[in-house]
């Protein structure tokens, strides 16, 4: 294996190295072939598996690290591996090859009157810049979404995940050079100097997107200081009406299952919106069930008439991703009051409408400016594996290039291809 | 018609006024029928023909300020109207309206395994910014454009062109109107500040994509200083390889007229690069057929054992867009050689192949990483109407959002649109 470039002193030049290198990389990469990329994913997860103990290894010097600083146990669990969660990044590369390769699908060729031949070809974006936090299993993950859509990656971990991230690149490059492709397709950052992240966000001659996974923090600061484009999501306010024509049962169903069946996720219900006029029938039977899994319930002044003993919503918590058992419940006059909330409060993430009435929801779903917009359906449904994408390197709720959650094709591009024989303009 | 802004000494104020308003006005436009956005066009195009005198007139005071401060003849005939001209901006407006609607379009929706149907609709992206040079018909283009995608636009135009493009935003805001449409849909920044723009690209809550249209000072200053994605294209280097298995006829016609059928454009070719096999066949042909159209040929070495009356071509040469009649050739190996040259110097906008062997043409598609990409064709054919799009804001040689000519098309998002029957995550 080539030795990786030497951190130096100079952050800068280190970075615009990796850059260098990944940039030469991504035109080999670009041009593989479907059956190379699957090798090297394959390659790379039999390593991962065959060196199980090195990386087991090299993750207990982070925990110990990590408890020497005093991190809490959310964030050592979210730092952990084991033997069950190696044996799942070495899996979820095994389903990364078995997805369709994007690359080099010519779509739409069609005859123009001139007589050329203009379709459009799928190619990389180039190179893609990672910035993530605490959990190691990302950086086997990001590389291998980034590999199978042809894309040269940087990628730069958590500084208390290092030793993990170094052992985990280790078994990358081994897979891509076994498989015939170079080893700086895929390369770590290899200092915690934060300039690193500064350098990586803005070197635009060799980065062509920066994908930032972890916490708000992170990604607002990411995206504040980047001058590369950057695939983000920075919150997840979703939420649901039920308009006065809902079935009843389904949208209890619905209600419940978009708070309660995982609270930490952006794609939770934060704010529930009821029309006026099925409010008295459905609220009393929600606000049992939320209060049996302990939901904390906030509500407006005409909710709170309905259920008095719940706390007062104020203006900031319509504006709030509790990510927490908290649900603030807003009472609307109808469809146009849930869409004018939906405009003014939410995160154009994910919201979803209630009704039974197809004029109803054939506004909510032209109308609502969000990434996923729903109709007799969870928000938590919000998610690339359930649409089907196979995998999903993130959620989107920019409007440019990917919206909602980004598989494989939002790692893509289509340039456009001409065939002609001899065609001249005129 | 509702009072437009007044500008006051306070530009930030004035511009985030404007963008608050073409905010809300992007809300309406979203849900606007198709119906209602043609008839908007239609109106236009009525009221710029009806107000054609109206027109003249203000271009005057341009065109005489312009005199006054010693603009040269190209600038001034770029800032004219005429009859002619002014009937091609009704014409271009009922052209537009002519285009199918993007908006709206559902693509792909089908069930999944858990039972929900899932698919995307096609979106408008919000607000627009455009800004452009001296041309005052490219108020009437954007503005339409911008209208028929369900995008609110905000246009800045150039200082000289001022009493141009206010009367024709008056002409767009009647036709608005008598639509029932907004009349803030599209507004022109009515100052002559350069702060002004500073600020339209930089006010991220307002705009969500700044198009800018002109030289190429003005589009490095605009994506310098833009915290707004920016839909754009720098440099047009465009190269033709003649393979040494090229159709002699076909070689000869498609690089003559990629260099010659216009000059100043973005697709013409800069360079000629020729495969050293048939350098010696081709060459002096091409040469003796430049040199009747004056066009200055500069060559490498190699090619000067050819052409040896021609100058030398330096490392400059290859690194510039002439926009002009003169042309560098450098003779290379093979179809590597040719790529390599590519790769190095070329911005990515549009590379064509010529030759007969299918194997070096599925090459040369696939690994030349230019928004456009060709065989057998001149370079020239790269244009949104050439390819069907019916309409070009501009050409994209970036990669993310939209590549090469961008429609309608590109002024778009997709949303994921999720029906379900109740259903809920498991």
């Amino acid at each position: 294996m080539k030795a990786a470039v030497k951190v130096t002193t100079d952050v800068k030049a280190y970075m615009r190295e990796l850059g260098s290198q990944a940039r030469t990389a991504a035109r080999l990469l670009a041009r593989a072939e479907t059956a190379v990329k699957n090798a090297a994913l394959a390659e790379t997860a039999a390593e991962i598996e065959r060196r199980a103990d090195a990386l087991l290894e090299a993750n207990r010097k982070d925990l110990e690290a990590g408890k020497a600083q005093g991190f809490d146990p959310a964030f050592l669990d979210r730092l952990e591996l084991n033997p069950a969660r190696v044996r799942l990044m070495a899996e979820g590369l095994r389903q990364i090859a078995q997805l369709t390769d994007p690359i080099g699908e010519i779509t739409g060729l069609a005859y123009r009157p001139t007589g050329i031949q203009v379709g459009r070809m799928r190619v990389p974006l180039g190179v893609i810049g990672i910035i993530y936090e605490s959990r190691p299993n990302v950086t086997a993950d990001a590389a291998g979404l980034c590999l199978k859509s042809g894309n040269a990656a940087i990628l730069r971990g958590g500084s208390e995940a290092m030793h993990s991230n170094r052992a985990i690149a280790a078994c990358i490059q081994a897979g891509l050079l076994q498989a015939g492709l170079p080893a700086e397709a895929v390369q770590v950052v290899d200092t915690t100097d934060r300039a690193a992240v500064g350098e990586l966000i803005t070197m635009k001659e060799f980065v062509d997107v920066i994908v930032p996974r972890g916490g708000k923090s992170l990604i607002e600061r990411v995206s504040n200081e980047a001058t590369i484009p950057v695939i983000k999501h920075l919150h997840g306010i979703c939420h649901v009406y039920i308009d006065d024509k809902a079935d009843l049962n389904k949208a209890v169903k619905i209600a419940f299952n978009a708070k309660c069946q995982r609270y930490a996720v952006c794609n939770a219900m934060e704010t529930l919106l009821v029309a006026r006029d099925i409010a008295e029938r459905i609220l009393p039977v929600l606000a049992e069930m939320y209060q049996e899994q302990d939901v904390e319930l906030r509500g407006c002044e005409r909710t709170r008439r309905l259920l008095p003993e719940i706390k007062a919503a104020t203006e900031e918590d319509w504006q709030t991703e509790y990510e927490a058992p908290i649900l603030s419940i807003r009472m609307v006059d109808d469809l146009d009051g849930a869409m004018d909330h939906i405009a003014k409060y939410g995160s154009q993430h994910t919201d979803s409408i209630v009704t039974e009435d197809i004029t109803r929801a054939r506004r909510f779903l032209r109308e609502v400016d969000s990434s996923s917009v729903m109709v007799n359906a969870s928000t938590r449904f919000a998610d690339g594996f359930e649409y089907g994408l196979g995998a999903e390197i993130g959620i989107s709720t920019d409007k440019l290039h990917a919206r909602g959650p980004v598989g494989l094709e939002g790692l893509t591009s289509q340039k456009f291809v001409v065939i002609g024989d001899g065609h001249i303009r005129t």
